[in-house]
Order: structure tokens, then C-alpha cells, then sequence
């Protein structure tokens, strides 16, 4: 029997007879890879599992584990989807049906408007397909043969003849008596498709040309288990709770008005978010040598030629004429640094020379990419660009990122990933440069033990960088803090050190920015925290409940008190009901809830309440004080008494 | 003898013989108005003072103290100086020779280019005419002589077809042998010119316009006694010397650069000032319940049009597009706010609502007009707005009156005085509604003991308003503190509340802004104290000089204890000689310079060296601390030990 070499993705090569399939092999490497496999990758080309191999071949078995697995998974429930729709509507004529972002969707050409009703049957149809598990196989056609199959679908036919090329075969799936024109690969059974849910109906035109048929869209998504599909709608549910918008908007911490898109409204509370952010920042930054500058926002074209936005950034920038001159709001701080930087000359004793700027900056976006805080037209960013000598990238590294440690592992309690991105093919410098440079980031990398992983070949074209991704409380991944190394602004500025040799040298730039924009940060905490803040950065910190009326004087007493530390208070003295009040200091996301009555007052203390709902009676003013003066000086993430 | 009745100017009424002159009276008034009297008002027209007065008139008594009178003795100065010159240098022709702004000028056709030797010599000609006390003569003319007096003079003749009206007389004023052609009215005799200076020669074309001939400008200044010349020019050198351009550049506070006309750069010493400043009002808005808000800096048009800008301000915005929108940059907080303010519906309970904002504004000021933080076009103010019912002017306006009292007499040393600005010809409002409101700000102004004076008519259109202007150290007026009641704006926007009675009333609005536009008030301040900013503010607040390199690690202890208290630091550790450190941390202007050597590190002590230059030896390092955190603490504007 003729035998093939199979090399898997380890690396190890395993010999089998000729003809076999990967699902065969699958099953061969293990009963739980054989019963996940969707499909293969053979020879860098992705395959249905069931077709037999027939020479040396390197393999690779995918599953719903990898993103080619979702992709035709969901894909094969379309297919799913639409078997079903055409036994319950024989007039239905499917159209395409491909996998999206999340889940896949159906188009159909159909006199009947689906209701919800239908989306409950085709959905119970879904189900009996699903239990009869058919082969999903796969034919091949030629033109002739494919037309036939298809006479009664002039989408499939328009299809047909785009796409056929001369002497090859034209694809279709079959899964019991429903055949789909396809290209594949498909998942080997409907059998596997367990769990999904139609989620939505809409209109859509054929080839999204308005002048066109209009048909119907029928959106779903599918999972390989019934838990994940219901943790999806969990995370959704939570996700929709957790909106930093709704929250905003709620708790009057920010909004947005019509009248300025995409910039914040930073309301009273909001904007000591905001300013208690600024602050931490501030602090570190007279810890760490940092000089804050103010800077002008509008500058004239010239500047933005110069640093080459005006090529690369164009579109991006509020541009507008005052005096028959040019100028445009500033997207970003590097060139008005690079101006203070060669303000005068530097010598070497000067760097690293560090200034941050907390500056508004304008990018013209989109109106229809607008979204909350997480993508505004209007930002300022923890922004610093450091000015070093090329022998000192390592150290300075190594201290950005000691301060990214601080703000992460320290402060927040993110979880976090590291990325080091290397020369691109196009760059600017010499290769020498650029190998030492990626050498001392890898060097600072590894001083500061934090794991990374390289991305070869996606640093920009004028400089290696390092990104740094916080997972959130529902598993999202967002992009944070950037370090991007910059040899090419000081080249185009001309901006330069007297070195220890007497002469002039090319300086390095550090682009740095560690919260990222202030208000995409205040926008992630809050979903990240669904509104429950910590306490040095909760707009209100405490408030003091009343029992009855006459209370009233000693909470203000406390208030008093409490206020001299700086602390945030406020009182709730209504004539409502203690669960009342409570209730909605809770919503407003108070992290301490006091509440004092007559035996408080006799024994100066408080019970407190923490944004857990643990409640510790009888705590003495003096101790209560002392412990949030240590939470806030501490930046905790939670309060304990 | 004929009588004539004269109205003087504090009414009283006096009988004089008929063609008794002003000169005259004034010297029948007093002596010393006598000599001091240049011209008069008689019945609204300024004339000479040795014209007969015929019928019965009013009269004012012009001297140097009223602006018309220094006009007027500087454009007499002027004839001075054409007299001096046609008479040394016969061939020059005398064109015209107005008062300007500070002094005169006048412009000559002359061959010859005055030089350096020659001002010296005009000038002593000038004191010979000063001293032969010419009498002023009036002479009038008609056309025919008047072109035959000044037929070698084709300016003059120019001048005298463009303005000779049929039937009115020429006038031309001849002192000694010179004649110029002039409307006058002139004083009375050249003696009274004994102070004078010629300041500067310049080109300049006839009529300013470039393609006619090419006259040389010859500009001074004169003052009535010497004092006075010596205490101007005394000025400008100190003015010069505070020039906070200068003092900002040198001190590396601030500076410009054209990429960003009229817009500041902070360098981080300038920074520190600037966060320091904003730090202190934020406190006191913490204590005085404002909220502070982060609002967005481009709006559509639409709001413009609503607020009123875009009829009357709408040159002074920077506009752009966007989308196929019309956008422009704030040049005030106000709508922002009203904007903020409308989000909800607002109970009575509310109010006062105050919302403050150091929003960066933009004003597309003219580049020509631009000087330095004075004048600029990008500038943030300690802006707030404040809401309330019109039942609570007085209390509200007396609590901003006590704001503006904490500022300017318990922190910074400045005089001030105060105009309460009343009802204009044009107002919108109810006259009733206008009376209270004023009635309310006269006695907020009386219950918190301010002087002020009243400018009848020249409130705002939409309220009245309060200013509040300062006096610097070298006497000059700068405008600062101003807070303007507004009825128009809410009913622009409909901005309401709900009152007690459970409906809706018109709210009102405070526009007030204490410091002004920060930047401005940085200027004036660097200039008022000639860069020795009060300890608080200074940017690097004590410098240590080592006395010899052994004592660097005392110093460095010194700094460190003293950074622990947020004091602003530095060492010069240099092997430079104590003088000259000592020189160049006072050139620098740091309030506090400490030297540390062998008896010193000894006693745990530091010679601390105040802005003042007195020396204290020995201060126990305790000590020195204490007394500097105190008088930071309390604002205090000179240290002493």
C-alpha cells in the first residue's frame, strides 16, 4: 500500500497510507481532536476533512478553537439556515450566505415577509436538520450541470457564470435533499451545529445595490455548545448594561450633544474622573522626571508639511484659513514638542529630555465611526515624547516601562499583553540602527520580566514600537499604552544634541503615551468596573444616610471632617426609607455608604457600606477616616474594613 | 460796559465784560490756573485762550491734566520742533505734524538726512525758541494769502486747495518768524514747553502713501516740567525691563513661534505657574461650590446662531467645515454651559448652579494687533457661569464680590478699583426688571464695603455689569475681574427652571471670569513683579548653592526633605565661584537661595538668601521649612525670616 509523509504543525512527520483523510487522522491523533475537527488546513490551503490525501502533505487540523474554524462553522449554519427556510417556503430563493464578524446571515429573494413566528419554526426546522445529521458532501460540477441544478435561481445562475473559469469544476454542498452552490470547505455533519439562535430580520438588496432586488436578511449565530451560546448572550446582556454611555449618561458623569460630535460633555462628576486622572498622571510624572508643558492647538501648514501629516494625515486634521494662511487643529503633540525641543540647543546633559503635554486634540473622524468615549473627535492623551541619546533607548525603555507596570499591575488590576513590533520591509535608517534598537527593547522587555511576543515586521517605517493590550472584566481586549521609537520626526526637523565629542548628533525620539486618550480610558474603566469605581477615583465618595432628621447635624459633622482630608461626601437627609436610600446610593455607585443614628452618634461612628453590600457596624470616625485615607493614597481597586 | 454770562463747569455762573478771554478768567479763578490753562471749551469747541469771548458761553479751563490739553501741548511741541528745524536747515519743508498717542511727530521734505548730531542740535535750537517765550499768534487768512505765504511749499499749498471751504478764513499759527499753516487751537506761548525730548527719526511718505515723495519723520515727546520727562522715560526703561516677553523668553517661562501666531508655548517652568495658578482657583471653587466641567471646543453653527455669535462675533471665530458642516472654535465658555445647564429639567432647588471651565478659547484676533500674553488668540480663562432666580442677585453677586476681594487683596497685593456699568439706551428687559437687578449690585457692592463708581449707560444690552481694574507696580490700568448679569442668553436658549410655585421661570445668568484669561494675567503678573513671582507661584521655588563639592550629598539631603513637601527644588553643585552662583540663581529669580557648607551641614542649618537680598545666617533646617510651607500655604506675596 503506497504511503504518504504527513507533517504537522509541530514540526513531526508521520507516514500513512495514501487516500487518507484529515478526519481520519484527526480521530488517529485523538478521539477529542477526531470529534472537534471542522476542517484542514493542507498544504496551506483550507479543505472539508473528508477528502483523501494523496501525496506529502503538511496538515493541520482546525477546530472551533481557531478563527477559520468559527468562520465555517457559522458559515455551515447558514447553510443550515437556508435548508430550512426553503422546506418551509419552497418559494424562498436563497442567495448568499456568508459567516460575518459575529455569526453569518442569510439573504433571501421572498414575496413573504418573515415574522417572528417564522423565526421560531425555521429555527425548530434548524433543530430536526440538525438531529438528522447529514453528511454535509461536497459535488462537483461543470457549467452545464451546475446551470441545470440551479434553473430555478437566477442569483445562482448570475453566480455561475461570474465566477466559473474554463475547465474547472463549479462546487455545490449537499446536506440531505438541500444543495447550496459553494466554494467550501464545510464542517463534515450538521450534526455538530447544536447551538445557535436567529438574532434579527432586516432588508438587504442583492449585491447591496439599492437599484436591485430587495431581499431579506436573516442574521444568527451558532456555537459548538449550548454554554457557549448562552455565555455569548450573558456577555451581551452585560456588555449592554455595562455601557459606559448609558452609565454616563445615568449617573451625569458625561454625555454628548449633537451640536459637537464625537466630544465629550465631561459633567461635574465626570470631570473629576477626569481630573483625579490627570493628577495620578501628574504625580508620577514629578516622580519620574517628566516636565509638563501647555501648548498651542492651531498651527499653520508649514508645521504639518514639515512633520509630514499634512502627506499622511491629511483627511484626519480640521483644516481652516485665517489671514489667507492655512493651519489645522493639532491630532497629535510630537511637532509642537519638537518645536520646544529645538528651541534652543541641547547638549547631552539634557537628555533624556521628557515633556508631556495633556493638550486637546482634534481628528476628524467620521460622523458614522463616532462612538461614546472610545472613539471621539475631541481627546487629550497622557502624552510625553522623550528626547535620548541612541545609547540610551534601553534604559529609558526599561523606565517607561516600570511606569506602565505601576499604572497596570499596581494601580489597575488589568490583565495585560505585550506586543514588540519589528522592522517592516519599508523603513527608514540603517539595518544596524534598527537591530540595535530592537535589541535594547528586547533587553528592557526581559529586565522588567514581562513576557512579550514579537510581531516581525509590523513596527512602523520609522521605528520599532511596543503595544500593550488589557483584557477588561468581559474578556474584551483593548489597546493601551504605546512606545513607539521614532528616528525619522528628529531627520525631518533637524533636531539634534551637542554630544560629549563636541559635535552634533541625530537625537531619538520616544512617542509615549500609557492611559492612551484620557476619555477611551475613562470609557473602558467604566465598563471594565460597570460603574463601581475605585474609590480614589469615585466622583462621590462617600455618603451619609440618615436614619431620621435630627441626625442631620452629625452627618454634617462627619462631612465636615471628612472634607478637610479632601475627601468627596454627600448627604442624603430625606425623609425616606432607609432601603430607599441605600438603593440609590447604590445606583449611583457610591463606594461608601454611611448611615448614622442615635447609636452612632453616642459612640462617634458609623456603619458602613461598601460596594460589595458588606455593611461593618460601628466603626469608629477616627478608623473610618483612617482606612480611606489609605485606600485613596493607595489607589486600592476595593474598599475592606 | 457790555456784560457776558460764563457757565463754568460746576455750574456756577459769573458776569464778565464782554471780549474778556479765557486766559483771562482763568487767571481771575486762581493763579495757578492761570498759568497752567493751555485752551478752552467755550460753548463744546476747544479754542486759544486769548480769543474774546462776545456772547454768553460755557466755559472749561483746558490744562495739561485733561487729555485734550496734553494734545494739544504736543502738537505745539510739534511746531516747536518745525520751527527749530526750517531754521537750521533752511531747505526743509514742513508738511504736517499731528499729535500721536505718546507725543508727536512731524514729517519734513529735506534733501539732507537728518542724523544723530543733528537731533542734538535741533533740540538745543528748540530750547533757544523755549526761551524767547514767542507768544502763539492765531492769523487768518483767505486763499489768496494764504498760497502766497506758503508758495515755496507745495504741501502746504496741496492742503490748503483740499480743505479751504468758500468764504472761511485760513488759520495759520506764527510764533517768532515761523508760520505753519494750522487749525489749531495751539497754546499759548512756547516757554511753557520746557520739557521735551526728540525720541526717534523714521521715513515716511507724504500722505503714507508709498509711491509720493519721501519725507523723513522726526518724533518726540514733551511735558509741561522736567519731572515729569525724566518719570516717563524712567517708566519705559522699567517697563522695558519687565517686558514679560523678554523676562518669559530669558527665564525659558514662555515664548511664541510664528507656526502658531498669538498662541503661547508654556515651557515647563511657565507650566508650573500656569497649573499653579489653576490649582488655586480650583481650590477656592471647592470651598465656594463651583463644579468644574470639560466641554468640547468646536460647535455646528447652529449653536452659534442661537447663542447670537454668529451675527456679532462671528470675524472673531475661527470657522471650518466638516462633513458639509460649518463648525467653529469657542471663543467663550457661555454656550457650552447653557448647553449643560438644559440637559435636565432644573428645580429652584438647584440653584445657584455654577459650572466652571478652563476650556481653551480661540479668538481669530488680527495677527498685527497680537503682543504677547496680553494679546493673544489662544487663552483659557477661570470661567464660570453662574444660574440662579432673580431673587438671588445681591446674595450671589456679593459672594463673587468676596471671590474677587480673596484674590486681589488677601493673595496678590494689587489696587483696584471697581465701575458698576448701568442700563444702555438699547436693553432687552423690563426697565423694573433692570432697576432691581442694579439696586441688587449696588448693594452687594455696599454690603461687601467696595468703593466703586458708577458708568451710567454703559452696561451691556443684555445686563449690567461689575469690572474690576488693577494697578501695577509702574501705575498702569489693566482691566481684569469682570462679572455681567445676563437676561438674554437664557432666553435664547429657553434656559428655565421650576420654581416653588411648580412652574417655569426664565433663569438668570452671572458671566464672570476673576483672573480673566490666564495667560493675559500671567503677563500682567510677570510685569507687576518684574518676574520675583510670589513663592507659591515660582516656578523653581529655593536653590541650593554648595559652598564646595563635598557638600553636595548635604544639599541633596536638603532637597529631598524638602520635595517631600511638594517645594520646588534645585541644586547648583557647579565649582563656579559663590558669586557668581549666587548672581545667576538671582537672575534666574528664585525667591529663595540657600548655601550650604562646612558650619551649616554641621548645625543641620542653611544661610537662606530671600529675593530682597538679605541673608539669613544659620536657619535651622526645621525651621526653614516650616516658615516656607507656611507662606506658601498662605499666599503670601514677600518671605521673611
Amino acid at each position: 500500500m503506497p504511503k504518504i509523509k504527513i507533517t504537522l504543525p509541530d514540526g513531526s512527520v508521520k507516514e500513512y497510507r495514501k487516500g487518507i483523510t484529515a478526519g481520519e487522522i484527526a480521530f488517529e491523533i485523538g478521539k477529542r481532536l477526531g470529534e472537534d475537527a471542522l476542517i484542514a488546513r493542507i498544504n496551506g490551503n483550507l479543505k472539508d476533512i473528508f477528502i483523501p490525501i494523496n501525496e506529502d502533505s503538511s496538515l493541520q487540523i482546525i477546530t472551533y478553537r481557531d478563527k477559520e474554524g468559527i468562520d465555517v462553522f457559522s458559515h455551515s449554519t447558514a447553510h443550515l439556515l437556508a435548508q430550512a427556510v426553503v422546506e418551509l417556503f419552497p418559494d424562498a430563493k436563497p442567495t448568499i450566505g456568508p459567516a460575518v464578524e459575529e455569526g453569518f446571515y442569510y439573504d433571501f429573494d421572498i414575496a413573504h415577509h418573515f415574522t417572528p413566528e417564522d423565526m421560531v419554526k425555521i429555527e425548530q426546522r434548524m433543530n430536526d436538520i440538525v438531529k438528522k445529521d447529514f453528511r454535509i458532501e461536497r459535488i462537483d460540477l461543470n457549467e452545464g450541470e451546475a446551470k441545470k441544478l440551479f434553473k430555478n435561481n437566477p442569483y445562482k445562475i448570475e453566480l455561475i457564470e461570474e465566477f466559473h473559469k474554463e475547465n474547472q469544476p463549479i462546487s455545490a454542498y449537499k446536506q440531505g435533499d438541500f444543495v447550496d452552490l459553494c466554494r467550501g470547505p464545510h464542517i463534515p455533519n450538521t450534526g455538530k451545529i447544536s447551538a445557535f439562535r436567529l438574532t434579527k430580520v432586516s432588508a438587504a438588496y442583492w449585491r447591496g445595490d439599492s437599484r436591485k432586488q430587495q431581499l431579506q436578511r436573516i442574521y444568527g449565530i451558532s456555537f459548538p455548545d449550548k454554554k457557549m451560546l448562552d455565555g455569548h448572550f450573558r456577555l451581551i446582556e452585560e456588555a449592554e448594561k455595562r455601557d459606559h454611555r448609558k452609565i454616563g449618561r445615568e449617573l451625569e458623569w458625561f454625555s454628548f450633544f449633537e451640536e459637537s460630535p464625537g466630544a465629550p460633555f465631561f459633567y461635574p462628576k465626570g470631570a473629576i474622573i477626569y481630573n483625579q486622572l490627570l493628577n495620578f498622571i501628574r504625580g508620577e510624572y514629578k516622580k519620574r522626571g517628566y516636565h509638563e508643558v501647555i501648548t498651542p492647538l492651531l498651527y499653520e501648514k508649514s508645521l504639518w508639511i514639515t512633520s509630514g501629516h499634512w502627506e499622511h494625515f491629511r483627511e484626519n486634521m480640521f483644516t481652516l484659513q485665517s489671514e489667507g494662511k492655512e493651519f489645522a487643529l493639532k491630532p497629535m503633540n510630537c511637532p509642537s514638542h519638537v518645536l520646544i525641543y529645538k528651541s534652543k540647543s541641547r547638549s547631552y546633559k539634557e537628555l533624556p529630555f521628557r515633556i508631556a503635554d495633556f493638550a486637546p486634540l482634534h481628528r476628524n473622524e467620521l460622523s458614522g465611526v463616532l462612538a461614546g468615549l472610545t472613539r471621539v473627535r475631541k481627546m487629550s492623551q497622557d502624552d510625553a515624547h522623550i528626547f535620548i541619546a541612541p545609547e540610551q533607548i534601553e534604559d529609558e525603555i526599561f523606565r517607561v516601562l516600570d511606569f506602565i507596570h505601576c499604572i497596570y499591575n499596581e494601580v489597575f488590576d488589568f490583565e495585560y499583553n505585550v506586543e514588540l513590533s519589528t522592522r517592516p520591509d519599508k523603513f527608514m535608517g540603517g539595518i544596524s540602527e534598527w537591530d540595535k534598537a530592537e535589541e535594547s527593547l528586547k533587553k528592557a522587555l526581559e529586565k522588567k520580566n514581562i513576557k512579550y511576543s514579537v510581531k516581525e515586521g509590523e513596527g512602523a517605517f520609522y521605528g520599532p514600537k511596543i503595544d500593550m493590550h488589557m483584557k477588561d472584566a468581559l474578556g474584551r481586549k483593548w489597546q493601551l499604552a504605546t512606545i513607539q521609537l521614532d528616528f525619522q520626526l528628529p531627520e525631518r526637523f533637524d533636531a539634534t544634541y551637542v554630544g560629549a565629542d563636541n559635535s552634533k548628533h541625530a537625537v531619538v525620539m520616544i512617542h509615549r503615551a500609557l492611559l492612551g486618550s484620557i476619555e477611551r480610558f475613562i470609557g473602558i474603566l467604566v465598563e471594565h468596573y460597570a460603574g463601581r469605581l475605585p474609590l480614589w477615583l469615585a466622583p462621590v465618595q462617600v455618603k451619609i444616610l440618615t436614619v431620621a432628621d435630627r441626625f442631620e447635624k452629625y452627618a454634617n459633622k462627619i462631612k465636615e471632617e471628612l472634607e478637610k482630608s479632601n475627601i468627596r461626601v454627600e448627604i442624603d437627609a430625606r425623609t425616606e426609607s432607609m432601603g430607599y436610600k441605600v438603593r440609590e446610593a447604590q445606583l449611583q455607585k457610591i463606594p461608601l455608604i454611611l448611615t448614622v443614628g442615635e447609636k452612632e452618634e453616642a459612640n462617634n461612628a458609623v456603619a458602613v457600606r461598601t460596594m460589595d453590600n458588606k455593611v461593618y457596624f460601628d466603626v469608629k470616625l477616627g478608623d473610618f477616616l483612617g482606612k480611606v485615607l489609605k485606600n485613596i493614597e493607595e489607589k486600592k481597586v476595593k474598599v475592606e474594613f
